[in-house]
C-alpha cells in the first residue's frame, strides 16, 4: 500500500520570512490608492461614454437583437396572462396598503413603463408586491387614521397622498443608491433573513386580510404589537362575521390552493398554468352582479373604480419627513426582492443583471409612478413565474401587461365594481402558501447552525411583534453580531507535531503526537479584532501556564532583594541605593536593566531559599497565524503588549504562515520596534520549529526529537 | 552562507485527509453539549457554594487579609481627598443632570455603601460620572421640561423623582446583565467607540455648561440636534451674560487648569495633588458669601441646600416606560466606564476582577441608590485616579469620602449655600481637557487604519447630533459593519509554487514562480459567510477566466446537436428521440447522461466544424481554505453549487488546509454527496498538487514540474 502512493519530499533551508525575502526576489507592485480609484472612475473617453449610454439604457441593447418571429408572440401570450395576474393582484395589494382597490391598477401600469426603458432584467414583471403594499399601508394608517374622518372620499384622498408621497421617498432612495453604487448593500440580507423576514410579513398579511374573510369593520392598526390588537380586535367583533363573506372566502381558497397545487404537479404538460384566479373572480364577480350579493348580504364590495387617469401630483414634504424612517427599509427590501428574483432568472437564461441599474430603474420608476398616485413597486415571485413560464422573453410582456392594467382602468373599470373584498382577501391569502411554508426550515436550521436559526426566529418575531421595519432593522443587527459571535469565541488549540511529516494539528486530537519540551504552538484560529483580542490573551496565558507579567514582577522584585543583599555585603557602593530607590511598584512590569548585576540570572536554576519566583518551562512560544485573515488596530496594540510581557521573562516569540496583508498591517500600525523584529515572523510553523530546536538543542532528548522532525 | 545555514527536510507519504486520518489515529473526544454545560452550571457541592458566596461578597476575600497597620493609614489619607473632590463632582455633575447640586451628595454617598461590599474593584471610587449625568440630564428635562412650571421646587421634585427612576432601571438592567452572566458585552464597545462617543459627550457637556459660566437662563434641551438648538439659544441671549460670573469662571477655568498641569508634572515629587479645585471652591464660597455676590451681581448661586436625608421612594413605572430606551444604553455606558478603569488598576496592583460581579454590584448600588434619589453612580477617571495615587489600598477609602459627603449633607451643607454655580460649571469644563484632547486621535487612526478612524468620527458625530444614546447605537452599528466589511472584499489570489520548496505564494509578487499547466490554485483569505460569498465565486470565475455554466450548457446544447446528427444518420433508433425531447431549456444547467453515446467526448479536442464549445483550458482547481476560519449555512450552499458546476464540466476541484472545525460544518450542512466527497480535501496545498501533477502527467513538461517540485 504504503510504497504504491506518491511521495511528498521537499529538502530546502529553513526560512524566515527574512531569509524567503532574501532568496526570493519580488516584483514591485503599486497598489491603486483611493486617488487613482477616484481618477479612474472620473476618466472619459468616447468607448466610457458609450458603455455609460448602454449600461444606463439597457432596452438599446436587447432591442437591438430582439428576434421579432421568435419572441413576439411568446411576449403578448405571455403579457396576457401576466397581465390577467397583475390586475388581480394589483386590487388585492391595495387592501394592504389601505387604499382603494383600483390604485393597485396604476401600480400595475405607471412603473412599468419607465423599468420597460432602464431594467436589466428581461423576466421580472414590475408592480405590486405584497410585502411593500403591507409597509405601505402601515405609515398609511399610522398618519391617516380612520376615526379622524367621516368622509371616506376625503380620507381615502388623503391616504393615497400618503401612499404616493412615500412612494416618491422610497424611489429617491433607491435612486440615490443606485448612483451612488451601492447595490451591493442588498448581500446584507442573506437568505435567512429574507426567509424569516417575509415569514412574518405573511403573518401580518393573513391577520390583516382577516376582516375582509369575515366581513367585519376592523380599524387598520400600525405600530409596535399592532398584530395582536388587529387580532384582539377581529375576535371581540368575531360574533358579527358575515356568513355570506366567509363561505364565499372558503370556497374561493379551496379551489384556488386545489387547482394551483394541480397546476404544479402538471406543469411539464400545460402549456400555460390555469388561471384559476382570474376564472374565480370573473364567477364571483358575476354572481355578486347578478343576485347583488351587496344588498341581500350586507358584504362589502370594490365600489366605484376610479376612472381613466388623474393628473400628476406633487409630493408632501411633511409626508416625508414622518414616512423617512419607513421608507428606506421599504425601499431596501423592494430592491432586494426584485433583485433576488432577477438573479434566478437571468442565471437561468443566462444574461447578466446589473445590481446598481436596477436599483437606478426602480428608483426612477417609483418616482414616475407616484407622480400619478401608484404605490411602491417591486415584483412579486408568483408573477414573474406566471411572466417566465408563459413564454415571456423580455420587457416586451412587462409592456403587454401594463397596457392590459390600462384597458381596465380605462373602460372595464365598471365590471369590476360588484366584486367583493373578501374574494380578494381570500385569494391574498391563498398565495401565502409559499411564505408560510418557510416555517419548516426552522427545524432545518437548528441542526445545521444554530446561530443562524436564531437570526431567522428572532428576525421573525421582531418583524412580528415591532412591525415589519423596526424587525428587519433588528435582524439585520443580530445577523452582523451572529458574524462576529463566530469568530469571537473561536476554539484555540496548541499544536503538536505529527512525527514523521511537517503537518502540525491540535495535540488534544491525535494519540501519537510530539510537542518539543520548552516550546509552545498556538493556534489562532480566526481573524483578531476588537472584541476577541481580550479573549486571545486569555486563551495563550491558558495555555502556556502561567502570566508573564506577574512573572516579571516577581523576578524584579526578587532581584531588588538580591541588590539589597548584595549592597549589605559590599557598603562601599553608594549608587546602586539610587537604582534601588526608583525602582517602585510603577516600574515594576518593566523589565529590569541587569547590567550592574556581575552575574547572568538564572531563573531556572535553583534560587537562594528566600527567594521564590515561579519557574518558566517554556524557552520559546510559536503563534501559528495562518488563519488570521484581518487584524485591527485595537488587536495590533493588545498583541504588542502581550508579546512583550513574553519577550520581558525572555521567552522567544515567533509568529508562522502570517498573511502578507496581516504584515503590512502590522508595519503600518507601528507593531515593530526594538523587541519586536520582522526576524520573528517564519514562513511556515515547521520552519520556526526547526529554527527553534536548533537554537535550544534539548539536552535529555536531543536525538529522538531531531530524528522524527527531520525524518 | 546557504551551507551554515539549517536545513528543513521533509519525505513522507502524499496525504489525502482521508489517507492522512488512515495513518495517524485520532483521539476520540467528545464535546461538550449545551446540556452538559447546563448541567454542570446547577450543579451545586459545597466547595461551588462556598466560593459563590464568596464572589458574590467579594469584601469576604480582601476583609481577612486586611493589614491595618499597613493600610489604613493610606485609605483614611486617600478617603479624604477623594471625599473633597467627590462632593465638588456631586454638586458640578447633579448640574448636568438638570437636578439640584445637593443630589450629587447622595450619589457620592448611597451607592458606595453597597458597592462597598459587592465590588470587586479595590481602587474605583465609586459616585457620580458627568456623561452619565448628562444621558440623566437628557431624560429630565425631556420628561420634566421647564416651561411647564411655574414653581421651581415642584419642578425639582418632579426632576428627582424622573432621574431616581431611571437610576432604579439602569440598575435592574445591570442587575438583569451580571445575573445573566453577559458582562462580556462590553467587548463591543472598542477603544475607538468609546473614545468617540466620550469625545461627543465632552462637547455635550461644553455646550450644556455655557449657560452657567456665562450666568444665563436657557432652557436645558434634549432629543435630535439639542446641541445646536442649545447652541443657538445661548448665543441668541449672549448680551445679557454676566460679567461677575464670566470672570469667576475664567479665572477659576485658569487656574486650576494650571495647577493640574503642575500636579501632572511634579507628580512623582509630590505626596498628593494639590487639592486645587477644594480650594477654589472655599475661596469663591468665601468671597460669594462675604460680598454677598448674589445680591450685588445677581449671579445664581447653588442656595438652599438639603439638609439631611428623606426616607426612600418607590420609583415611577411610568418613568420606567418612557425612559427605558435611554436608560438601557446609560446602564451600558457606566458598566463599561466604570469596569475599564477598575480593569487598568487591578492589572497595576495585580488582583482580579469579575465583570459580571461588577454588573451585579453596580445594579445594586443603583437600585439602592435610586431609593434614596441618588442619580446614576459609575466612576470618574479623575477621581479613581486621585483614590489610588494618594494611597488607598482597598474600598475602605471610598467608604472614608462616603462619610465626607454625608457629614457636608447632614452638617456642612449651609456652607456651600452662597458657592456661584458658574464656578461649579468652570470646574466642569476645565475637567473636559482629557476627553477632548482625544481629537488628537483622528490623524493618527486615519494613517492607521481608515475603518477604525471612520468608527470615530460617525461615533462622535452621531453622538453629539442625535444624542448620546441614539449616537451610541449608531456607533455600533458602523462598529460591527467594519468588521463584516474587513471580510467582504478581501484581496483573493492565485497561487504559484515557489520553485525547490513547498510554499504557495501569491503568483503576481514573485518573480520566479511556477504555476502548473492546466492547475488552478484560488487562495480564499477570509472566513466566507452570506455577506461574501457572491464575492468569492464572481473572483473564482475571474481567476479561472470561464463560467462553468454558461460551458456546461453550450456543451449540452452542443450534445443536442450531435445526438440530432447521429439521429439522423441512425433513423432506427427511435428511444433516443424520447431522451431529446426531454432536453429542454430547463436541463441545460444539469450534466447530460452521455452513457448511451458511442464515444466519449473530449471537449478540448477539434470539434465539427458547426459546433462552437469553448475550450476549458485547466483540468483541475485547488481551492487554498486554510485561512477559512468559518464558514455559514448560506456559503455552504453556495460553494456546493460553484464546485458543482466545475465538476460538471469535468474539472476536478480539491480544498487544501481546510480546518477541522470547518469540515465538521461542512459535513453537517449535507456538502457531501455522490459529486463532492471527502476524498477531494487535502491536509496542504502542496499535497494536493502532487496529487493532480501525478494525475495528469503534463506531457510537454513533465520533466521539469516534476523535478522541480520534488526537489
Amino acid at each position: 500500500m504504503a510504497t504504491m502512493r506518491k511521495h511528498y519530499s521537499v529538502s530546502r533551508p529553513v526560512y524566515s520570512e527574512d531569509s524567503f525575502a532574501e532568496d526570493h526576489e519580488k516584483v514591485l507592485r503599486r497598489r491603486k490608492t483611493t486617488l487613482d480609484h477616484v481618477k479612474q472612475y472620473l476618466t472619459c473617453d468616447s468607448k466610457r461614454a458609450k458603455n455609460a449610454v448602454l449600461s444606463f439604457l439597457p432596452i438599446i441593447g436587447w432591442i437591438k437583437i430582439y428576434r421579432v418571429k421568435e419572441w413576439l408572440l411568446g411576449d403578448v401570450v405571455s403579457g396576457i396572462s401576466t397581465g390577467l395576474v397583475a390586475i388581480m393582484q394589483g386590487l388585492a395589494f391595495s387592501l394592504l396598503a389601505s387604499l382603494p382597490p383600483s390604485y393597485g391598477l396604476y401600480t400595475a401600469f405607471f412603473p412599468m413603463l419607465t423599468y420597460f426603458f432602464l431594467g436589466t432584467s428581461r423576466h421580472i414583471s414590475v408592480g405590486s408586491f405584497p410585502v411593500l403594499s403591507l409597509m405601505i399601508g402601515a405609515v398609511v394608517t399610522r398618519l391617516v387614521p380612520e376615526e379622524n374622518f367621516t368622509d371616506m372620499t376625503e380620507m381615502n384622498q388623503q391616504r393615497v397622498m400618503v401612499a404616493s408621497s412615500m412612494t416618491f421617498l422610497v424611489g429617491i432612495f433607491q435612486l440615490a443608491m443606485g448612483l451612488l453604487q451601492v447595490g451591493f448593500i442588498v448581500v446584507y440580507l442573506s437568505d435567512t433573513l429574507v426567509s424569516g423576514f417575509t415569514t412574518a410579513a405573511a403573518i401580518h398579511i393573513l391577520v390583516s386580510q382577516l376582516k375582509f374573510i369575515l366581513g367585519l369593520d376592523v380599524k387598520g392598526l400600525s405600530g409596535i404589537l399592532s398584530l395582536i390588537y388587529t387580532l384582539e380586535n377581529v375576535f371581540g367583533k368575531i360574533t358579527g362575521t358575515n356568513i355570506c363573506d366567509l363561505v364565499m372566502s372558503i370556497v374561493i381558497m379551496v379551489v384556488v390552493f386545489v387547482v394551483k397545487e394541480l397546476n404544479d404537479k402538471y406543469k411539464a404538460r400545460l402549456p400555460v398554468p390555469i388561471p384559476i384566479e382570474v376564472i374565480m373572480t370573473v364567477i364571483a364577480c358575476g354572481l355578486s352582479y347578478g343576485f347583488d350579493f351587496k344588498q341581500k348580504f350586507g358584504i362589502n364590495i370594490v365600489g366605484k373604480m376610479v376612472q381613466g387617469y388623474e393628473a400628476p401630483i406633487a409630493p408632501s414634504l411633511d409626508v416625508f419627513r414622518e414616512s423617512a424612517a419607513e421608507a428606506f427599509p421599504t425601499a431596501i427590501v423592494g430592491f432586494a426582492v426584485a433583485f433576488s428574483v432577477a438573479k434566478v432568472y437571468s442565471i437561468k437564461h443566462d444574461y447578466t443583471i446589473d445590481g446598481n441599474q436596477e436599483l437606478i430603474a426602480f428608483g426612477v420608476s417609483n418616482i414616475f409612478g407616484a407622480s400619478f398616485r401608484s404605490f411602491a413597486a417591486s415584483t412579486a415571485l408568483s408573477r414573474t413565474a406566471v411572466q417566465e413560464s408563459s413564454g415571456g422573453k423580455t420587457q416586451v410582456a412587462g409592456l403587454i401587461s401594463a397596457l392590459m392594467a390600462m384597458i381596465v382602468t380605462m373602460w372595464l373599470g365598471f365590471l369590476l365594481e360588484s366584486l367583493p373584498t373578501s374574494v380578494l382577501g381570500a385569494l391574498v391569502v391563498v398565495n401565502l402558501k409559499g411564505m408560510l411554508m418557510q416555517f419548516r426550515e426552522i427545524p432545518y436550521l437548528w441542526r445545521r447552525d444554530k446561530p443562524d436559526c436564531l437570526v431567522w426566529v428572532v428576525t421573525c418575531l421582531a418583524a412580528c411583534l415591532l412591525g415589519l421595519d423596526f424587525g428587519l432593522a433588528v435582524g439585520l443587527g443580530i445577523e452582523l453580531l451572529t458574524v462576529i459571535f463566530r469568530t469571537q469565541f473561536p476554539r484555540c488549540a496548541v499544536l503538536g507535531n505529527i512525527p514523521g511529516t511537517e503537518l502540525y494539528k491540535d495535540r488534544k486530537d491525535y494519540k501519537n503526537i510530539m510537542e518539543p519540551y520548552g516550546l509552545k504552538i498556538f493556534k489562532i484560529p480566526s481573524p483578531i479584532f476588537f472584541a476577541n483580542i481580550e479573549f486571545f490573551k486569555d486563551k495563550l496565558i491558558e495555555a502556556v501556564g502561567f502570566k508573564p507579567l506577574r512573572i516579571l514582577k516577581k523576578r524584579n522584585k526578587a532581584l531588588r532583594k538580591m541588590r539589597n543583599y548584595l549592597d549589605k555585603r559590599d557598603t562601599s557602593s553608594s549608587e546602586r541605593d539610587l537604582a534601588l530607590g526608583s525602582l517602585n511598584i510603577d516600574q515594576l512590569h518593566l523589565p529590569t536593566d541587569v547590567k550592574d548585576l556581575h552575574f547572568r540570572m538564572d531563573w531556572n536554576a535553583d534560587l537562594p531559599a528566600h527567594i521564590k519566583v515561579p519557574r518558566v518551562d517554556i524557552h520559546s512560544l510559536i503563534l501559528d497565524f495562518s488563519t488570521v485573515s484581518f487584524i485591527d488596530i485595537s488587536a495590533v496594540k493588545g498583541l504588542k503588549m502581550a508579546l512583550k510581557e513574553f519577550i520581558h521573562i525572555d521567552v522567544e516569540v515567533y509568529i508562522a504562515a502570517c498573511d502578507v496583508y496581516v504584515l503590512e498591517k502590522l508595519s503600518s500600525c507601528t507593531f515593530f520596534d526594538n523587541e519586536l523584529q520582522t526576524s520573528m515572523f517564519y514562513p511556515t510553523v515547521h520552519d520556526a520549529m526547526l529554527h527553534v530546536l536548533s537554537k535550544h538543542v534539548p539536552e535529555k532528548n536531543k536525538d529522538t526529537i531531531h530524528a522524527e522532525t527531520s525524518l
